[in-house]
């Protein structure tokens, strides 16, 4: 493995902690905390965070304040602040919050998509192709999720051919990148290397993200190899916020930091600090009900290192 | 990275749980579960497990009763049991309990040394030396650690022909291995990568095993540059024995239950089954006052699979 040959790359950090690390905390964040995170966020030098979700608020009270936010923040002009915007009502929202860059969900497996957005994959394919178009209509970016590509939860396995099959189908609906998730934190090295040359064969891998959750302890060691196939985004959570080292079920976003400590050392570069991203997430940490799972916070608490 | 040139590649696990592990257990574990711990980990085909330490049991009380667990564990005739040994009368008391196999435990950084041991570098040595040419003559085999070799608490960084140096001056005793070891766990892949670059200019990569912490969540990253780098013997411990994810300070051991799964993964062989090492460190899960914190055994009982 070339790891000197790494030194220089540049890869993209997706700071993903104010939408999908909060959503799944179980504290009810203030939007003045929410806000102050964000701004701290920008702060750090991330080029992208996705600010929050403009989803029905029953469902997830804890993004019912995306507007809000959208209007408090403060907006670098490098920055990109996205949304993740689930049908055309979210994205008429979206627009009336002055987005200008969405997000679509949704799954490679038929059992977790009925789950997670109550409908099947290909109903919300038609769904999302017509969010997709009005969104390029109004100028925005489009990014696509595909979660559940290394495994789902009542499934198990999902055949890489249908990943592949449907990763090309929102690249077709214009979406600009799509993140290649493993929802469950269940993907290996090897998996990786597998799924990418896979779908490297027919996709341009310059158009792939990843994502990954940190629940087997194998984040870190699958986005080395992700990076040494030519992977150069991946979405990381300040804090590793939204999971929860201590409860059933921890799901575990890689932590931004967990992330950059590697890429710093392996003097990749991402325009990001470390210490601002450690600044931001420990705006949050007292806020919780449960320590903040980065690693790397962790280990930085026990040596009092402020 | 040749992820596929990794399938079928045979890799060495030391279990290092019931020494390492237990060793910075704050509850005291009793003979009986250490021995039955052993025994379960000798059931998970596993070659290589460091029993206990013939250590002051003043310093070290949980590893007071090192002969009773020797005189009582059940051994395979295809595993090794070692222990680890300070010195001569160290020696001489694993000798009397049928000690085959002994590890002696260096350190890289001057500071390090005169606080774990009471002893400069060079002393040490001096000592060891006397304690490897003792046990070579009662015929048996020696390890060697070396320790803070990516960074010390103390004195921060370590120079790596310091490192390169002392390990030749350890296969010079008749050491017929090095593990080289993180001692808190800061070491990342690119570090890891020139690490052995430079060790590997000088020295058989072969006489050199890794011993990494997870306490930045970097340790499976690690393993893997490693393994790739030529490196074919990795230290962990069962269940992560030996850090403890909710104190400070923790330094989280790598979990022999996280490497397999990565290894499994891989196709690497390891002859190791990784559902009998849950088993193994299943057993002393209700002894501990914090939950084990391997990320898979975290994983595994959150999904309520036995």
């Amino acid at each position: 493995m070339d790891i000197e040959g790494l030194r220089g790359r540049r890869i993209t950090v997706v700071e993903v902690g104010p939408r999908d690390g909060l959503q799944n905390e179980k504290v009810t964040i203030g939007t003045g905390d929410k806000v102050a995170f964000v701004d701290a966020l920008t702060d750090s030098g991330v080029p992208v965070i996705e600010v929050s979700a403009f989803v029905n608020p029953k469902r997830v009270p804890q993004m019912a304040d995306a507007a809000d936010v959208f209007a408090r923040i403060r907006r670098a002009p490098n920055t990109r602040y996205s949304a993740l915007v689930p049908n055309l009502a979210g994205l008429d929202r979206a627009a009336s919050a002055g987005v200008h860059e969405i997000a679509i969900f949704a799954a490679s497996s038929e059992s977790f998509s009925r789950a997670n957005i109550n409908q099947g994959i290909e109903e919300s394919f038609a769904n999302y192709s017509g969010v997709a178009k009005r969104a390029h209509s109004m100028g925005m970016r489009v990014r696509g999720y595909l979660s559940t590509v290394f495994g789902c939860p009542y499934e198990g396995e999902v055949p890489v051919e249908r990943v592949t099959e449907l990763t090309a189908r929102m690249l077709d609906m214009g979406v600009f990148e799509v993140a290649v998730s493993d929802t469950i934190g269940i993907a290996h090295p090897g998996q990786v290397a597998s799924v990418l040359e896979t779908i490297g064969r027919k996709l341009p891998i310059d158009r792939i993200a990843l994502h990954f959750h940190d629940t087997r302890g194998t984040a870190l060691a699958n986005v080395l190899v992700a990076i040494t196939m030519g992977v150069s985004t991946f979405d990381a959570s300040a804090g590793g916020l939204g999971g929860c080292p201590y409860a059933p079920g921890a799901s575990g976003n890689l932590a931004t930091e967990d992330l950059l400590y590697m890429l710093d050392g392996l003097g990749v570069q991402t325009g990001v600090s470390l210490d601002a991203v450690f600044q931001a997430s420990s705006l949050l940490a007292s806020k919780l009900d449960h320590p903040l799972p980065s690693r790397y916070v962790q280990a930085r608490r026990a040596s009092n290192r402020p």
